[in-house]
């Protein structure tokens, strides 16, 4: 296969963590025969140095035209703490969501059996746990009118949604769903919100279509206390922009694996992969960020274009330098730290 | 001290629970020479099925004339999976906080040392766990503009915040701060909301007036993440309607003593109390349920009234109760287990 990904570093930590997933993926194409182009494009606070703003056009312009974009993290701590700023990385942010169509933010949660003691719950709530959350991602209040009235007083934001795009979404659900184990919870805060309301209607009325999913419904604050108290009673979870913003980022830390956790981004035309942790600005350059959840999220890219046996090699990989102890020192628990580069050039040795 | 207290029972287990509450109440009364008079009114599903609405004129009558409301618990599984049933109890919820104006929500959250096991958290992640939200309950997106456009295909809800709600509620939260350990956290979503971005100006307009308290500001889904990590070290946290409602409950299973924690509705005028736990349709009338939640409710009651001693007293009680194993099942674990109104007993005698 020729593959042209859009390799959008970032900031912080990115440039370094995106080095080992494209080293990996290289010995990926090499083993199975296939030719990736990288197209390096700047993002995040690196860009707003470079050009004034967080996701130029010729940014754009690299991912629609890719077949995927691989991403590394942005944020910077000098935007920190002035919300207000005249020009911010998360716009950037939303923006590239919004402009690729990334409706759809695939967030698993899983276990690795030899970092469940790392959990701030015990074992016996979270052993087993594999969910997923799809969060919708270009909708809701996020992307609704916005403003102030009343001299400045006054401040307002819109949450709207439609029929198709939850349709969409969830069809998402439906289909992922019967793919495991054929659970899927709605979350949303029917008994108060009109927009979840239409959420869960829609949903009712999809369920004829995958008869053989079973569908539940929870209110947000319900899901909130069960992720802490029994995560592993959750499969596949889909919600609205902010719950899912919520939620997902709650779910992060319940497995003690969150420095490993991938993530995906789902457009009509073109899907994003990156870790879901930050940019992590105290650890640039020092080679001990953990690359293995930016390779996690190569593997989901490559299980993306159907090549399933790719993707299995890479978390195959992962679980042999877990094993081995071939970690970074946020896993290393006193034992070896392994740099950054030297783990990724482990994993790429070992495809 | 003359009191006028209207007593909502409510739903399921409500009843039994604010039995224990009065005769424990009414134990202090007696002790410290004060006059109780309670005027029961309906509320929830038991008022729907009475008078056909779930927070009826003559209720509102009885809680705007009464110095305070104990309140029990409401809702009833006929009205659960159908959020668009055209009455339901939780309608009567948000009048009932609309019309009295209970404005801030405080939900306490903290370990018992005998439960610390209960909890799905570690114990070394919740002890000395001691923390309070500060919930806006009367604006924000429960009570904004909502409603279908496009032939019911599109949905809308409308957040909406004035400078003087959010003032009104930090100023709450600063003087809370102040007679704990002097911190307050912010709770918002600036990087995308206009709303928050009113509440996060707001509350740093008034860090001069209260030089002692030493403010943080953090993303409500950086918190939904710390929360889990580590709950011990937040102290008061102030925030708005519906990330209060997420918030709180999660914060409520990580002490382990989620049926022991009571709440607070401040409004301008008249305030209420109630325990956090739900209606428990399943125990209903089996003198099962735990009271001491709803005990520990009238205990703040007292408090708020200034009657420091009265709080003190029956919170001793409590602890008093649980040393001696004096409690219903769902604390017993595997020993002998009270009923609700041996519970309740116990903790009137030792008054
Ligand atoms: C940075 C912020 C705008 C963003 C969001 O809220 O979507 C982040 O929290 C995320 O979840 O990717
Ligand atoms: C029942 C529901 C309307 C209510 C809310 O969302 O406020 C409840 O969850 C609560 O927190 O008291």
């Amino acid at each position: 296969m020729k593959l042209n990904i859009a390799l959008l570093a970032g900031d912080g930590i990115g440039p370094e963590v995106i080095d080992q997933a494209v080293k990996v993926s290289d010995a990926i194409a090499q083993k199975f025969g296939h030719e990736i182009t990288w197209k390096p494009a700047l993002t995040g606070a690196a860009a707003i140095d470079a050009v004034g703003e967080p996701y130029p056009d010729s940014t754009h312009e690299v991912c629609k035209n890719a077949d995927a974009v691989l991403f590394g993290a942005i944020g910077h701590p000098k935007y920190d703490n002035d919300p207000s700023a005249p020009v911010r990385p998360e716009q950037g942010l939303l923006k590239m969501r919004k402009a690729l169509g990334l409706f759809a933010n695939v967030r698993p949660t899983f276990t690795f059996p030899s970092l469940l003691d790392k959990s701030p719950l015990k074992r016996e709530r979270i052993e087993g746990t594999d969910l997923v959350f799809l969060r919708e991602l270009t909708g809701g209040i996020y992307f609704g009118e916005k403003g102030r009235r009343d001299n400045g007083d006054t401040a307002f934001d819109n949450c709207v949604y439609t029929r198709a795009e939850v349709q969409r979404l969830a069809k998402k659900g439906f289909e992922l769903a019967m793919t495991r184990s054929k659970k899927l919870c709605c979350v949303d805060k029917a008994n108060v919100l009109e927009t979840s309301r239409l959420w869960r209607e829609t949903v009712q009325a999809m369920e004829k279509d995958y008869p053989e999913v079973e569908v539940s419904y929870e209110f947000v604050d319900a899901v909130a206390m069960r992720l802490v108290q029994w995560p592993n009673s959750y499969d596949v979870l889909i919600t609205e922009n902010l719950f899912g913003d919520i939620l997902t980022d709650e779910a992060s830390v319940i497995s003690g694996s969150m420095g490993l956790m991938p993530s995906a981004s789902m457009g009509a035309e073109v899907s994003l992969f990156e870790p879901i942790h930050g940019s992590y600005p105290q650890a640039t350059g020092l080679n001990i960020a953990n690359p293995m959840a930016t390779v996690l999220s190569a593997a989901m890219m490559f299980e993306n274009f159907g090549l399933m046996e790719e993707g299995k090699a890479m978390r195959d990989a992962v679980n042999k330098a877990l094993e081995a102890g071939v970690v970074t020192e946020d896993l290393a628990d006193g034992g070896k730290a392994y740099g950054t580069k030297e783990v990724g050039d482990w994993l790429a040795a070992n495809i």
